[in-house]
C-alpha cells in the first residue's frame, strides 16, 4: 500500500520544523504542492529552504496548479453557501492530487504550513481522494508548529486567562459573533481587520503579521489606542511586500 | 544581561521537539527544572532523552522542588478563589526560580511540556520573577508542539468545521458552561470525564491518551456510545501506568 505524508512545517521561520516532520520528508518520494501558483515568493523561499536543508534523499516536486475557487459568495449569514463553495473547491483539488499521486511513484509527501489541523484544507482533500475510491493507500499526519503558538511565543504571553477558554475563530465569525467576555479569542484568517468593528472600551489586542520571518512586526495594547496603527502598518507592509499574513489575540476587561 | 529560554518541547515524543528548540537548548547553561519530584518517572525519561539528544554542550540541570499547592479549593463557581490559590502558588514558584537564578550562572533554560502559551504556569512564573525586580534577564519563548496538535495527528483531523470556531476549555469550564452548539470544543486538564455530564445524543468525541507516546491510545465515536469505553480504559491505564495525561475534542449535530 502507498504511503502519504501529511506534513506540518511551522508558520513561516525554518526552524519551527521538528525532528518528526525531518524524519518523515526523509522517506517522501515526491513531494505534491498544491497551489504554488498562487502563493508568495517568500513562503515558497521558506518550504524550499526547508527541503533543501532536511530531504537529502532524491525525490521530485510535483506542482498541483490550484483550481480556481468561487470567492463571489458573500461573507455575512451566508455559511451554508460559503462552505457549498469550500467543497466544491475541495473536490477539484482531490482530484488533481489523486491524479497527481496515481501518475507518479513511491511515498508522497505534502507540505503544510503550520498544522494540519487548523484552517488548512489538506486532509479534507486527502480524504476527498480516499473516499473517491479510485486509488488506495494509508496516511500520516506530522504535526506543526502553528501561527497561534508564534503569536504567543512572540509576545512571550499566556493565550488564556488562569483556568479560562482560548476561542480560536475567523475575522468572518469575529464579525458575525463578536467578542465573548471572559474568554481570549485568537483571530486568524481575517483580511479585513475587523477588529475595528468590534466595539468596547475595554478590549486589549496581541496582534503580530509575518510570524517568525524577518519581517516579523508585533503591537499589543489597548484596541482602541492602537487599532490604528496596526490598520496603517498592516496596508502599508502589505503594499510593500504585496502580501500579509497576520493573526491576534482579543481579551476583554483589561 | 543574562538570557533564560522557555522552551516548548512537544507533547511526550522525543521527536516532536523543533530545529528552533535545538538551538536554543545548546545555548543553555543550566537547565532549571520544577517540580520533578511530581512528575512521573516516563515523562523524566523522555526530557533525559531530549537534553542526551540534543544538548550535547556542557551544562547543568538544577532541579526546584514544587511548593504545595492549595488544592482545597473547590472547583464550581468558586473563579475568584481558584484563582488565587493558583496565584499564590505562582508566587512560592517564583521565589524558588529567582533564587536558583541567582545562585548560578549563564544562559539558563526551562523546558516545557507541550508550548508554554497553553495551560502552563512557567511564563506567568519568569513574569513574576521579573517584576520582583530582584534579578535581571532577558527570556525568550521557543513554541512547541502541544496535545492539541498531537490530538488532530493521532485522529488525522480538522479540529473544526469548515470555517467554524475551536474552542480549547478545561475540564471545569466544560461541566460550568456546557457545550455551545457549531463550535467544537477541545478539552484539556480534565481528570473527571466531565464529558460524561455533558447531556446529548448528538455529540460525537475523539479521545486520546499519551499522544505521541508508546503507549498512545485514542478513542473515537458517537459519546453516548463510547463513553462507558473511555472511562474504563482510562480507569484501567491509569491504574497500570500510576498516571494518565489525556484530551479530547468535542462536537455536536453529527
Amino acid at each position: 500500500m502507498r504511503k502519504l505524508y501529511v506534513i506540518g512545517i511551522g508558520a513561516g521561520d525554518p526552524d519551527q520544523v521538528t525532528v518528526q516532520a525531518i524524519k518523515a520528508m526523509r522517506q517522501v518520494n515526491v513531494f505534491f504542492v498544491i497551489g504554488k501558483g498562487a502563493e508568495k515568493q517568500e513562503l515558497v523561499d521558506v518550504r524550499a529552504t526547508i527541503l533543501a536543508e532536511h530531504a537529502t534523499q532524491p525525490h521530485t516536486i510535483v506542482e498541483i496548479t490550484d483550481p480556481p475557487r468561487d470567492r463571489s459568495v458573500p461573507g455575512r449569514g451566508a455559511d451554508a453557501a460559503y462552505q457549498g463553495a469550500v467543497a466544491d473547491w475541495h473536490e477539484a483539488r482531490a482530484e488533481l492530487l489523486e491524479r497527481a499521486f496515481t501518475e507518479t511513484d513511491g511515498v508522497g509527501g505534502i507540505l503544510v504550513w503550520g498544522d494540519p489541523s487548523l484552517y488548512d484544507s489538506t486532509l479534507r482533500i486527502v480524504e476527498r481522494v480516499l473516499q473517491r475510491a479510485r486509488i488506495r493507500f494509508d496516511y500520516e499526519v506530522i504535526p506543526g508548529i502553528t501561527s497561534v503558538q508564534a503569536l504567543a511565543a512572540a509576545h512571550r504571553m499566556v493565550l488564556h486567562e488562569i483556568g479560562e477558554p482560548l476561542h480560536i475563530t475567523t475575522g468572518r465569525k469575529l464579525r458575525d459573533d463578536g467578542l465573548a467576555p471572559g474568554q481570549s479569542t485568537l483571530v486568524m484568517l481575517d483580511a479585513d481587520c475587523s477588529f475595528t468593528q468590534i466595539p468596547g472600551d475595554d478590549i486589549h489586542i496581541w496582534w503580530g503579521a509575518y510570524l517568525g520571518m524577518p519581517d516579523e512586526l508585533i503591537i499589543e495594547g489597548p484596541l482602541r489606542a492602537v487599532e490604528d496603527e496596526i490598520v496603517r502598518r498592516r496596508a502599508a507592509l502589505r503594499a510593500v511586500k504585496g502580501w500579509i499574513m497576520d493573526t491576534y489575540l482579543l481579551r476583554r476587561g483589561l
